[in-house]
């Protein structure tokens, strides 16, 4: 690994996606500030997953900040209502499911640029992906785009010309086997990172939600071994 | 008044702007649901200004979120450094202040859409003003612009064409003169607002601050009776 000097904020999630942004901005020689959000979702293990992903990346920091969405929002992902099971692929690429959180990744990208400003950073990295994206709209490259340029509007650093902020989305055209391969080119170990919406007592990935199914799918397609233990009733 | 029916989120933050913003949000004929932070900020009697201008204005709903913003960002507002006193007006206009907190507004805007995506709303009201406005980049109309583009492709209900979000900041090219004086005809009562940035023990406005300034000035050259309690010692 060469010694990484400029600071990037790398949002992280404890996924396979976020894991990867995280080793692309090693590799483009980026210190990680690693940022990740516990705002009541039902899979709140991937917070001790995004500790695991920042240590393996070599993070120089990590910063977990608690949301406070409960009495804004309303997403199955925050325990309203409950997640969808064994959703044909089409139907997965297709529909808005109850998972998508309302200004999600616009809150996370705002604390990502407030973070950025205060450490001098004016790279921040998103593992976003438009493909296998489960059909959110902040997971667009439109979406990315539009979050740079209010970044430079809306700050200080961004309005002084001391410098340009960058969303980098290295994923976004990306399928989730191409994701994984990326990954395992990077020394990705993912058996640390966590994708289910609804893990089983004890921690075990349900195998049935929109994120299971497209991680199995992922690894199934890139040739890569899947290294995540399901929980076996969903092992038919 | 009239019967209000459509929906709008008002960033309600106790002060002067946001209290004159939401009693032009009930003349514009909407319901008031008003959104408040509590992100560690000196000043956070606000928080029970916010609570009394709700009340005043006929807010339907009134949503406080705590903001875990003390890991991410440092400014002389949650405590990291002094906030300055006795400013000049032109250095109040000029400089980006130490109790600039970067990327606030985005996250207040990002924090207001989603809880409008939410309730259905389209309408988000901001009292952000570019005049008086103590040198922050995310109280300018280039940043209401581009966070207006943001909300309409961040969201599902932007991206389905169910409708189109609106970033209202009716006072953005005011005086604080005049925002005062369109906060008298609406018939707000300021004195239940608070805008210092550093109250005394009791609450008492110190009166030297850039937001005591600016609200003593904005008194004045309106014209307008002040009902703030000023500290004693800032009363020479």
């Amino acid at each position: 690994m060469p010694s990484n000097h400029c600071p990037a904020v790398v949002l992280l999630s404890g996924g396979i996606d976020s894991a990867t942004a995280a080793a692309v901005a090693v590799e483009r020689g980026f210190a990680v500030h690693a940022l990740t959000f516990r705002y009541g979702q039902r899979h709140v293990i991937e917070v001790e997953a995004a500790r695991r992903v920042a240590a393996m990346v070599g993070a120089v920091g990590h910063v977990i900040v608690d949301l406070d969405l409960g009495g804004v929002v309303r997403s199955a992902l925050t325990g309203q209502g409950d997640v969808p099971r064994d959703r044909p692929r089409e139907a997965i690429a297709r529909d808005i499911p109850p998972t998508y959180v309302p200004a999600r990744n616009t809150i996370f990208l705002a604390y990502g640029l407030a973070m950025a400003e205060t450490i001098g950073a004016f790279d921040i990295f998103i593992g976003a992906n438009a493909l296998d994206y489960s059909g959110y709209p902040d997971c667009r490259p439109e979406f990315i785009a539009r979050f740079e340029e209010l970044a430079n509007v809306a700050t200080a650093a961004g309005v002084t010309g001391r410098g340009r902020f960058t969303i980098h989305a290295p994923l976004i055209r990306m399928t989730k086997a191409e994701i994984i391969r990326e990954g395992v080119r990077l020394g990705v170990d993912y058996s640390v990172t966590v994708s289910c919406y609804d893990p089983a007592a004890g921690g075990r990935a349900c195998g049935r939600c929109d994120s299971c199914l497209l991680r199995k799918r992922g690894f199934a397609e890139a040739g890569v071994p899947d290294p995540t233990q399901y929980a076996e009733a969903a092992q038919p």
